[in-house]
């Protein structure tokens, strides 16, 4: 079944990954636990992993305001972790363990449909992350997970963070497109509100379990008609957009 | 057979793309002859193709110098293409004609070797373009042709035109590997010397008939110890990466 006819001229689709296309937190949490266990260390892995990616949003809010000069993803995962070592009183990792737990967000895990999905959609889309990870983090995604995407785009080449809108813009630009020839695909709201803003079309994945049981954050929802596609899945969204 | 010793610390195999991994002088000449058919044009097609593509230099050379501001790849085809008109003295192409004509280069049929030989090579190393092409037609480069990039690098994202150093710089940086993590493949012995400068590793790969009959420019030779290593096709490259 072909697309709906407002969603004819969408020529790409572009994917928030933490959470839209890979499951951060239980793959941050399983690694935490081998950790847990070849350090001897009792702590509850599942606050660490919460605590690693709320340190996010600040950080990234340090950039934005320009407190701190432009800096990758990877590296304010990094910063966030020497908190959290200090917090949780983790002392005695080398240099090279260091950088293995910060590569642990190279190494998270597609949630079940988001290969396929992916795969459905790159036959007849350009398809390309537009997240806040810096291209080295997300090619490692790709190569780890086997998420099938024809370019890699996102904020390290706006040097800005979603949602400034530089990054939506550049998404466009990048490719060559008009606006309204890319959709933006997020299981997050405010991300897909600061793309139409932009004049982006705007695809939600329901992502019901990304914060776990909901303690510290509840995944967004939401209804037919907020966005242009609202999909249960990366399967579902291939399937409304024809593929 | 594992690689040679010294190249073992390589990760990403990084690619120039017109004439390296693409035929364009054969690609252009069967489009040229098509729109010849249906304009009923009488042109030496090779000729033309030959001068398009000898138009990119100085094109490029005027963003280097900083005689013109940044222009992408995809515009500086166009703006030859307009001087190429004149010259040719091709009149009444419609808007839409011309951008069709000028994306003849969005769509390039790699060489008989390509397809494989990346795809051997991205089981073990990250695979980019490393291209003055701009990132949507590299992106539609790599559909048209089913070229398995993981991720798009090149003069884009530097902002510079090779042989500039911050593209070669650029590759190692956002993938954030050291230089000489990265080999630089090409068929030009030019990027190869331009990149070894900034400490990347070097992959040469003969293509004795990118420019045809050799009358407007020979191909490049290597002979065995001039670069890290040289190879007869992508194939050839992958056998000796030990792929």
């Amino acid at each position: 079944m072909p697309p709906k006819p407002e969603l004819a001229s969408v020529k790409a689709l572009v994917f928030d990954t933490f959470g839209t296309v890979v499951d951060w937190r239980n793959s941050v949490i399983a690694e935490g636990k081998t950790w847990g266990k070849e350090k001897n260390l009792k702590i509850n892995w599942e606050e660490f992993a919460d605590r690693w990616r709320l340190g996010y949003h600040p950080a990234m809010e340090k950039v934005r305001k320009g407190e701190i000069p432009w800096t990758r993803l990877d590296d304010l995962h990094r910063m966030i972790l020497e908190d959290l070592l200090k917090n949780y009183k983790i002392a005695g990792l080398t240099e090279q363990e260091k950088v293995n737990w910060t590569h642990a967000w190279r190494r998270l895990h597609p949630w079940p449909d988001s290969v396929e999905g992916l795969t459905r959609l790159k036959k007849q889309y350009t398809i390309a992350p537009l997240s806040n990870g810096n291209i080295a983090l997300m090619a490692s995604l790709a190569k780890f997970g086997g998420l099938p995407w024809d370019a890699i785009l996102g904020a390290e080449l706006a040097r800005h963070y979603k949602p400034d809108r530089e990054v939506y813009v550049s998404a466009y630009y990048f490719l060559d497109l008009k606006p309204e020839e890319v959709m933006m695909c997020a299981a997050h709201s405010a991300d897909l509100e600061a793309a139409r803003q932009c004049g982006l079309r705007t695809g939600f994945i329901h992502r019901p379990t990304e914060y776990g049981n909901g303690h510290v954050r509840i995944a967004d929802k939401a209804a037919p008609g907020d966005f242009d596609v609202v999909s249960e899945s990366i399967i579902d969204l291939a399937q409304q957009m024809g593929t």
